[in-house]
């Protein structure tokens, strides 16, 4: 899968190119809000929440459809050195803006608007650790807490059957000493060539494709690995939100849906 | 305690008006940060980080002395219903300057500034779940945090000693229904006569002392009363501090200090 | 009331330990608002204003009852060293924030929101020049500022009788080389180990108490030390109120009431 | 004077349709500022103190001259209406930069920058009553600030002598119900055809002429006719302006000069 | 027309004392605005734009009444050296405002704005090139986009007729070196002892005189021979207007109007 | 291309599937800028300036190497309905922060910053009519007004060899009714299943590619038939970057590079 006669390289958990770091949730981290999970991949550790309120913005009330916002912030200790909040120069900087954009597009991407009715959801991915691939991270732990909550309105009776079409998740991939990489980690991405986050749902359609290259243009045959570095890491953090969300309900619910 | 004849309210966590809520520490939830612990007092979960850098603030510079300043936040799924970032209005809310003010002025009351030499130590407290007393359970823990990280400088060798003067913690205590409680709830603060926040060093001297009447005037014996309870509560709050830093001392370097 | 064989300190207007400044209010003093008093307490001078609306904030209407809001402000060249406009930042600085809260707070206190029905008052309080105690002169000028408005409106006819349950002063104590002072001037407030600030209400109930260690903790017998000089010197607030009152009315209306 | 026919409107203070309205200097009304005076034309009250710190901006460091600043505000209980501060949105309204602007231009043409060295002087205008001509009193009373300043710089020793070329003044001029009026209060203005503001050096050289045309377009005759009122009621307050700091020096230092 | 013996200063384009600058417009510049043109005076090239929308600012709903705002920009490559966003700073700088200010006064003094109805018109310049006088070319460029918009509304049966009571056209004339010249460049602009922008109908009567004495105080002779400069240039430039508005219209509709 | 039995659109410009709509270039648009170019694609048009000045920001300084940083704007009235500028939030909004980040990505990846020494560019795209696509135009104008800047610092002496290792251009390509097409407009762009936007280097290198699935997520094959369209498209481009190039340096110098 790598340029021929280039060593290896030596990743973090001892992993292949083409591993995950492990890959864990805690659904219902954050009890007050509707839905919520911490998830952890490697030492990056992002705190995402669900909340749901009445009502959608102005511009789109009336056509009875609802609508789904992400916002994305960095615990100020979250990286090695201390990182000021945003509101401190009274703006989200471009590089939150970018991110927050691009969660609230992929997980747009698997809600049914007409099914949710005039409700807005708000997911709000707080990065706890920084470790790399914390965009990836808050879209793969945000449809968590986003199923969670649906799963509550469901539930409480608010909502007929869930307005979801399927589900959704991110991961990285880079080129890193000539090497195509899955899953980078922060100092594997500062030193990449390119890198890429790939978000596609459950099963297997593209919902969004970034590829970036940071110091040598990228050839197809390089792209084309990168996706299938990203299509295989997907299909597992796929499962492992299958796994969560289940036993996230069967312990709430007494029962494994 | 209470005035004749007032039924004692029911408590959650099935406590006595004088009782604090369950506490509990988790020191070193953010690796990333230089020093942390996520503190739980009942329901209210606030993640405090310490953060060292070199350098002072412009004003103080060449005195050799050190700063601390202390920054508060809530994650918006933190309350019950969804509270908008700080960064959405583009500036910190009258709340929150006022909060992490105290904040800051109580954890600097037990900083040896000359002993931490021109450094500056921000504590970060990010409110996870807040159901009453966050702005008390954020000294408490950011005290916490901050000796964890003022202990690694001692380990690493930055620092010859802890440029500590005692320890520190803060609770609440208020009047609802006549009656003098310790450690309000959500539900009690706002429904309370008045409401105060005290914060104490380890052996029992006052650093901050702040009481409101919301609705009728205090008399000087209720706001006694008030300090009576706190001063219990603190010292509880104190025993617990000096157990979860030992802990994690231990857990870290391989014994207990 | 002070420790043994500290020599007195030489006060500003050769005043003892427990006397104020000297106090004296000019009501009326801005001629476009509902009610208004320049307040002076020795070399620092306040312009306090009450402004009332028809209406209140979105979250509190319907219920029949009105709002006090407070505002606080510094004139550039009250300071010694002139201090730039918050406006030139585009927010109030912490200081401003956590004061008009106070301020806001304070005379609430003292308010009927029921008789007021829906309306708001707006309490401006600018420093026009600073020499320690600014919070305290302003809560004790919008009083006045605040009584003469609700006069006005009770003299047209808008309202049936005063909204106000009583009035309201603040006074600042500190600690200083050991000693126990009321009413500090600016090098004295520099200066302070302990510093307190106290908001009662004209028949002798707290309102409000804030008490900041700045330098040492301070104990219960210090605490009561100052609690006791404010109450004497809001006493003696209270009553220059009383009398500011009264001339400002017998000059608007011919006759004393 | 004015359109033949046209009867004489009623002014208020009795006065004729060239006359000012009484005009009188408080100097030495803010005792913590470099230099002040509070100036009152009619119910138009301006505070005004110039500040005077070391250094210059950045951009004309090094050239051994001097800069001055002007800012404006209007307390929030100045007009009828409450006025919200400009800092509740961030940003001066546009009237309010346009304002200080004209303020610092009238007044920087009288400043000697060489004499002055490398100072700023910061004259700030805070509007304690509107009633029409704000701008015009802000220019008229701020020289007196100035001049005060810089009087009590030569007194300490550290100008030489005044950097001064002369005296500014400013007044308002306009056409209301076809008839040419001098300083008009608000109600003329808010009904004028055209308002004229001009400031003119104490031997009437003209700084800047501001004539807008509100309704109709203006003819030559007509601005001819304002500019002659304008230059009558400069005469008179460069006038009050030499008097009042006359006074003001004599006051602190014993003698007219 | 000059000081006795002063050397006729040599102009850009060699143009005598009382020449204008070549003016040019490419009416109809933004084909996505409903009126447009691009203004040439010299290097200075302006884009004005005019957009209507139904409905006016709340302060003035209900009156059957329209509205018209102007704003200003510089692109940031329009000066020699880059200029900075507005946006950068969260705020357009002092000099913007007072610009905008000035556009949006002198295109209200020849709109009907009953004749308009509930509208507002938004007249955008953004500065292409500037060599001077850009405030001046966005006026007379800004009223050949809001003739095209208007027109545009009557042509489509929104509106039975022209809202307009005129033309309007600005010029710039001041003193260099002792010379009155008309219509300043940068160079001259930038030396200039007196700066005067003159804002005038096509039927020659005044709107806007500002007319600032940089260095020296102006004679009331040199601001007359600046008027008369300033008259003889914009019956030039509303001679332009016209010119260009009937190209515009003829292109458009087949026929010139 | 396309799937069987579905109806080829009707495009702008009577142009198939896989062409670009009509591109031209106007080089030294801004005459004001070191490098400028207007590009039109179709309707959408956009003003590109490079702006050169010494060093470069703080956190890179003394590494001997450069930096290029862009930003977008769109101006009001480029929009068929009026947009309001970013500075009247005093922020730029989302879209244009992921804009300006990309424009800045994608010209970097072609600039040798070692050669460039320690300067800045500052690349403006200021888009004057919009009709899809205005990032890809931003990008590939950019290119041409970054080119010219820096052969203008060689033609100047400045520089010693051009600090470029190639060329860049982007495209859009997206899936609109089931269809591949290359370069969307508007209407396309806001009806398409799928939207692209590639960026390439003259040599067919990728540099970025951001692929999202509005409406259905995306297959391999799909975006394989995007991304071979928009190769194609850009290798057009580039051509025309070249001439565009060639006749702007020929028009410059007098002779052909």
């Amino acid at each position: 899968m790598s340029d021929a006669g280039a060593a290896p390289p030596r990743r973090s958990h001892g992993r292949a190119a083409d591993e995950l770091r492990p890959v864990a949730f805690e659904p219902g981290f954050v009890r007050s809000a509707t839905g919520s999970a911490l998830i952890s991949v490697g030492e990056t550790r992002v705190i995402c929440t669900a909340s749901v309120e009445d009502g959608v913005p102005r511009w789109m009330a009336g056509r009875g459809t609802g609508w789904l916002t992400a916002e994305y912030g960095m615990l100020p200790a979250s990286t090695g050195q201390r990182k000021p909040r945003d509101v401190a120069k009274g703006r989200p900087d471009g590089r939150t803006v970018e991110i927050q954009r691009l969660i609230g597009r992929s997980l747009r991407g698997v809600v049914d608007f007409a099914g949710l009715g005039e409700r807005t959801v708000t997911v709000d991915c707080d990065v706890l650790q920084a470790d790399g691939g914390t965009r990836c991270a808050a879209i793969t732990g945000g449809y968590v807490a986003l199923r969670l909550a649906l799963e509550r309105l469901v539930r409480e009776g608010a909502l007929a059957q869930l307005p979801l079409t399927g589900s959704v998740a991110a991961v990285s991939a880079g080129i890193v000493g000539g090497v195509p990489l899955l899953d980078l980690d922060y100092p594997e991405d500062s030193t990449a060539e390119v890198d890429a986050n790939v978000v596609m749902t459950g099963s297997g359609g593209l919902v969004e494709v970034q590829a970036t290259a940071e110091r040598t243009p990228l050839s197809r045959a390089h792209l084309d690995e990168l996706l299938a570095l990203a299509e295989r890491g997907i299909a597992q953090l796929a499962a492992a939100q299958v796994t969560a969300v289940a036993e996230a309900l069967g312990i709430e619910a007494g029962e494994t849906r």
